[in-house]
């Protein structure tokens, strides 16, 4: 199911190849969101031409609308949705603890309103493991507990306990035919915890380990040790995936802590407010100094956008709302994370992944927000 | 310039060829709107690869925003863009009128304020030839005065001598290298007043004739009048075209009075609202009853979205606000009305127009609107 083809020398980084029932996916990856069925403002060949191999659906959302009468009708989300490639569907268990009202947390599950219209609904580990089966994606998420990372350590513990009671329960539902199922571990940054937590998933043995709990509002340098607090107790052999990540530079730093796949609704999400990823951090294409930049928006891309666009053009769409303004940011920047990915997994083939790394850094400027949390950590 | 291939037996249905700077345009011909330097939600390749054959932008929109000094920098508006093939760009005339609002009408033009932050512009026949001129485009359109249909027969004379003095002074002034000139016939639904001002634009010897003050809310009876009043003094051997029309079945109707061009935003512009063409009428995509639909929009489409996707995702993405749900919506449309117009083509060349005309309004069920219209006119 996963063979690790490499592990780089001087770092934690390693190649592998996934195999799914809907094809074989090249490791580390890049998945794209498409929550409620469609990578927003992409179409399927965009997605293909642009080397996606695995995009992502979402439990909670599909499951409200358009509801699993209509995929299950289909025969399922990929057809559903006309994805003939692997499907990774969260459980939506981030969703149930961050989008909706929770009315109460059961022994078997979550009653919550519908973050919709409020109609009272029921999640839990026996529910979540049902949709994503009649959804019959390539990977499966267990229904987890995902606190926020403003938790008291009690609710942590609390959370992590019932996360891995889940879990085992999740463990024992059917699945899709040749569907694989990851487990997800939480715990925060508490060190005995998160150890606790893979610990236990790895006893009961899922295809894949998830380090959830990340992307909920923490710095950046509690993301990157909640990391590592947790990959130190991954099996090799199994692929891990950090739930919600990120910006260009933490994959690529995500990756050398040994981490192989990746979901983040970032490259798809800013584009629609005018922001494009580059090699040299993000930048505003709305912004005047691209009034008559006739560059494409990143020199050497091999996006869609920046073969046909110039920098001056889609900055007169982004500002009087032309949707090609937003779908062309949202080619460039998922693109230039799918590319990244492919520089990342030649350099660890070819030896050469420290030097890439620390040129990715070099030339990756920040946001504010990330270098802020930097100095507030180097302080402490 | 203008190739007449042949006039129908049974109607004024003619089939023609346009040839332009950048291309040759088979008429009868739909124009898509690109109003700001794109068709809404589509992208070039997805024009062509449907059979646009060109397509239209705006002197007054693209004048404002991104103003002329960027277009020109790059060399004109198909280079902007990045449309290789005709464009016909309408003089301002049009938006002035129905958008801005007008501060003072002066001899050589109309003083107004921007629709967008009230500065104060002004644009008349040499401003509006200079801009298409800058902008390049293989068809550019006089100035007009385009009055409401709810004008006073005095109003009406007014705005027609204004249109011809105007029209006059727009033949003299200097053009992009080998760009057409198009004159614009005024007069609502004035036979005495359409008959004078297409006699005099006549004189003045254009490329080719426009019908104006069509669809500034007259009722299609009204419409179709005002067009029949027209093309009965337009010259045989230059082209026509009817502006800002209309349905599906509209056009096939005014193929059949002579009409060789035709622009309208319809076909993107009610996909936003998920409404969808199809031979049988407008459908809206959003409803209840599409729901576990599984057929395309349209069965026999050959467009992208009709090749991939069914109604039943396409609702709902809609339904959830989905942008490749508005996307498929106008690839659809968009190719609807330009396949329309190849089986106009088709059917004149092999002299079956009639028996095209005569199904294709049988089939097609005209809006609540249009219908209303029509028993309206019939009762007076």
């Amino acid at each position: 199911m996963f063979e690790l083809l490499k592990t780089d020398d001087r770092s934690k980084a390693r190649l592998g190849r996934l195999s799914t029932p809907h094809g074989v996916v090249d490791t580390p990856v890049f998945m794209s969101v498409g929550t409620q069925g469609s990578v927003k403002a992409l179409d399927p060949r965009e997605l293909r031409e642009m080397g996606t191999q695995i995009i992502l659906g979402n439990t909670y959302h599909l499951s409200i609308r358009p509801g699993m009468e209509i995929i299950e009708a289909t025969g399922g989300l990929h057809r559903f949705i006309n994805w003939p490639a692997p499907i990774l569907t969260d459980s939506g268990g981030f969703q149930v603890f961050s989008l909706a009202t929770i009315r109460k947390i059961q022994e078997h599950g979550v009653e919550f309103r519908s973050h919709l219209d409020g109609s009272l609904l029921f999640l839990g580990p026996r529910e979540a493991m049902a949709i994503q089966r009649k959804l019959g994606s390539d990977i499966a998420m267990v229904f987890d507990d995902c606190p926020p990372h403003t938790s008291t350590p009690r609710e942590m513990r609390a959370a992590v306990e019932r996360t891995l009671r889940w879990a085992a329960e999740c463990r024992e539902q059917p699945r899709a035919e040749g569907q694989l199922v990851f487990g997800i571990v939480q715990g925060g940054t508490d060190a005995v915890l998160r150890e606790a937590c893979a610990r236990r998933l790895v006893e009961l043995q899922f295809d894949g380990y998830a380090i959830g709990g990340v992307s909920v509002g923490e710095p950046e340098p509690e993301m990157l040790r909640a990391v590592e607090l947790t990959e130190a107790f991954l099996p090799a052999e199994k692929p891990r995936y950090a739930m919600g990540l990120g910006t260009p530079a933490q994959l690529v730093e995500l990756v050398a802590r040994g981490v192989d796949m990746f979901d983040c609704v970032l490259p798809t999400r800013v584009a629609r407010n005018g922001t494009a990823f580059t090699r040299k951090g993000s930048i505003s294409i709305k912004a005047g100094a691209y009034k008559s930049d006739f560059r494409p928006i990143e020199e050497g891309c091999d996006c869609f956008a920046c073969r046909h666009f110039t920098r001056a053009y889609l900055r007169h769409l982004l500002n009087v709302g032309e949707i090609l303004g937003l779908r062309m940011l949202s080619v460039h920047n998922t693109r230039m994370f799918l590319r990244v990915m492919e520089e990342v997994r030649a350099a660890i083939a070819d030896g050469s992944f420290a030097d890439y790394r620390r040129e990715f850094a070099q030339n990756y400027v920040p946001t504010q927000k990330v270098l802020l949390a930097r100095a507030a950590a180097a302080d402490r």
